[in-house]
């Protein structure tokens, strides 16, 4: 079995060659509360006090294909708003978001995806709206409209624009009446969204759309505080599972005043960022009010079957997912340093995304003297870790020459789990080089053992 | 092997039971086509003429949790944009966007996925944008404001608003550069990508939200002609493989007087709705001109290798999920009518939809007596199919009481693949009935071979 613990373990074990291993967070937190003092743990030999290390992790991730770039694009990062993802940040992001459906859909045999407009319901609160802006613009170059005529003008196009939604919570409840015949009117259950959520636009003109998911649960009065417990836990294991310094993530009661209407309990699970405590995801244990008013207040329509008839409590569980993928490569980005033999220090960093994350789980390259055989034994090999959808990286179809070394920095950055080497020893003899991400150690195997190896060491990572 | 043709023929063979088998679309074609004269064939027996074969579909969608209800919601159903789904709808809308994902990615180990910001890149041709309307509808309010001070205001507030992009090119475009490293500057590659795009919102005040998907090829000017005929047939291969009739969806080269700037050929793959043809996927291949802009211009960074250095010609390859979703549904709709013993006619509607789309493979239920044994069987049955992946139906939950007859409707009009009865014959002997939906013909099947009966038949299904 492979445990995030044997893989520390190993970090360790292979302490001989990277002295140190800290996490920028870990860094950064020390930092930020003030314990950098000389009693406390000191930062590791690599660590530079000039660097920042939001700037550091951004950089990479636009170095290694995780953001792409453009303008705002580390504002949006920071700020865990939807950015252009590159082909690494894309496939994490769809990863994060498949481990949240499974782990939400599949735990409980009674919740059931649904999927509202993005349009959501209309209501006087609607703060922001999809404007056909070419047609606001005709109207305001119109030299001949009045002050008046022109008012008149913008809010009717203002009102035929469609609200765009802020959270996913009202089409849940919209969704509630038609739902209750799948589970034959008796509770609890619950219905799970992921898509796309926006912000009102802030004064740096930032379009402000993320992603969130969200778990609508509807329980028994009585019960509602136990269920919030119980998502609560189930949420907090569900992050911490992927995190490499589990401690980072945190869960908060959300104090009295803080508590939005018309939410009795609320809890907040949150993530240690360097540049700050940001949250992630919050649970708000919100009465019955929402759903009577978005059914018009009909009682009858909403009774389930609990005992005796009555209408539901309703628990909300909305997370950022933008700002999860987020929490996870800074909660996994570790720098390792050491002296070479000139007593040099010399950095690395590595991204240990959690095995069920990591978008890439091998990169395929060829040895020294590379031939045709040998890229046609790497083609092979990725169709084959494409059918089985393995997402391998074609380092091999690289042709600027490039040293072991620097191959090496450049996937552990790219948090690559393993690196396959194919070379002529293994048109003779089947078996190639296997460089784990995480202990660094290489290993020989045989070519037809590989897509096993990978498949076995990803599903034990996910049933710790 | 459980081919589609084998499914015909086997709802053929059951028609002594059923009489005429016909889809509403072929009814609704004929029509449309003037061709329903005493010389065609003739519309089945169970069909009505009064019948709105749309209103028919969408009636049966609301009815079994395809679509959510909601104001708009037929004339969006009808207009191929996105709307609520129901916990079916969403399931056949994520079964389709993976198959689509796994067909374009998997396919050729050479596309890569990519998720750009859906507030795309800005450009003075920008018509829909995300707008903070609380605050416009504050600035209209201000009583003080000279007309030329509002008009100031709206267009600094407009400014600052974020585009909402209506394509997802623009984005695929601008990763290209960075994605150039992944393949070694080689081409061809391609780039994929889903999700929401906008049109302008129309007189009916629809926000026109709909899911794209995108694949972007880059290739060499030279292969550029072959290689939009080689998606094209990939693409309608895709769409035929899923369709009950797979003639409903053709191709079409788009006539030159239609052909949108930049582009110098094109093709639309479009579905014949009862109400009209309508485009599915649109093929354009678009030169280098906009690559070349996205970049400004600067060529040498655009260089590829292909025997020499060049700029890669785009095709773009962008369907509309929402309305591929409706098209499958429409596709899918059977109307069968038989005479009963009083020789009235029964109608029966079945979706039958593709095993791989259908969102419920298979329906639990009890027979008569049903105890907490049986109930702890169905239980135990729908926590392995979840862990397995397969959406279960959990009709035993049901507490009003419903004849066969009823549940076999309800379960054909939902789409459902099979449906299980555990009685209490099972809790004796292991074994159960089974109906299939295509044949309606029922078996008795051990309890243990279920799941991978199940398992077996939708990849059979998924493998022709």
């Amino acid at each position: 079995m492979l445990s995030r613990g044997f893989r520390a373990v190993s970090a360790v074990k292979s302490a001989g060659v990277w002295a140190v291993a800290h996490s920028l967070d870990d860094t950064a937190r020390f930092c930020r509360r003030g314990r950098c003092s000389p009693a406390d743990p000191a930062p590791g030999p690599g660590s530079d006090p000039d660097q920042d290390p939001v700037q550091t992790l951004h950089r990479l991730c636009l170095d290694r294909f995780y953001v792409a770039p453009g303008p705002g694009s580390a504002a949006r990062f920071r700020r865990g708003l939807g950015c252009s993802y590159g082909p690494l940040g894309e496939e994490l992001r769809r990863n994060l978001l498949a481990r949240w459906w499974s782990s939400v859909t599949r735990s409980r045999n009674r919740v059931f995806g649904v999927s509202s407009s993005l349009s959501g319901p209309a209501g006087p609160e609607v703060q922001v709206r999809v404007v056909e802006s070419g047609r606001l613009q005709q109207i305001l170059d119109q030299q001949d409209l009045s002050r008046e005529q022109l008012i008149r003008e913008v809010r009717a196009l203002l009102d035929r624009s469609g609200p765009a939604r802020t959270s996913l919570l009202p089409g849940a409840l919209q969704q509630f009446v038609p739902s209750l015949e799948l589970v034959g009117r008796k509770l609890p259950f619950g219905l799970a969204e992921t898509g796309l959520c926006f912000r009102p636009p802030d004064a740096s003109g930032c379009s402000a759309e993320f992603t969130e998911t969200s778990l609508v649960w509807f329980c028994s009065p009585r019960t509602s505080s136990q269920w919030l417990d119980h998502w609560t836990q189930q949420r907090l294991k569900w992050w911490r599972k992927f995190a490499l310094s589990p401690s980072g993530f945190i869960s908060s009661e959300v104090s009295e005043d803080e508590l939005e209407e018309p939410a009795s309990r609320g809890v907040r699970i949150s993530y240690d960022f360097p540049w700050g405590r940001e949250s992630l995801e919050t649970l708000w244990s919100r009465g019955s009010a929402e759903l009577l008013q978005t059914h018009n207040g009909v009682q009858s329509k909403l009774q389930c079957r609990d005992g005796r008839k009555t209408v539901p409590h309703v628990i909300s569980v909305s997370g950022n997912m933008d700002r999860g993928a987020t929490a996870f490569l800074s909660n996994s980005l570790q720098q390792l340093s050491k002296e070479d033999g000139k007593k040099r220090l010399q950095h690395r960093k590595v991204l240990k995304l959690h095995p069920v994350l990591a978008p890439v789980k091998v990169a395929l390259d060829i040895g020294r003297g590379g031939t045709v055989e040998l890229r046609q034994v790497c083609d092979g090999l990725l169709q084959e870790f494409l059918e089985a959808e393995i997402f391998a990286w074609p380092g091999y179809l690289e042709t600027l020459p490039t040293s072991a070394e620097q191959l090496n920095a450049k996937y552990d950055e790219m948090g690559v789990l393993f690196s396959a080497v194919v070379g002529e020893n293994t048109l003779e003899s089947g078996l190639l080089q296997l460089r784990s991400r995480d202990t660094t150690i290489k290993e020989t195997m045989h070519i037809s053992e590989l897509k096993n190896f990978l498949a076995r060491y990803i599903s034990a990572a996910d049933n710790i």
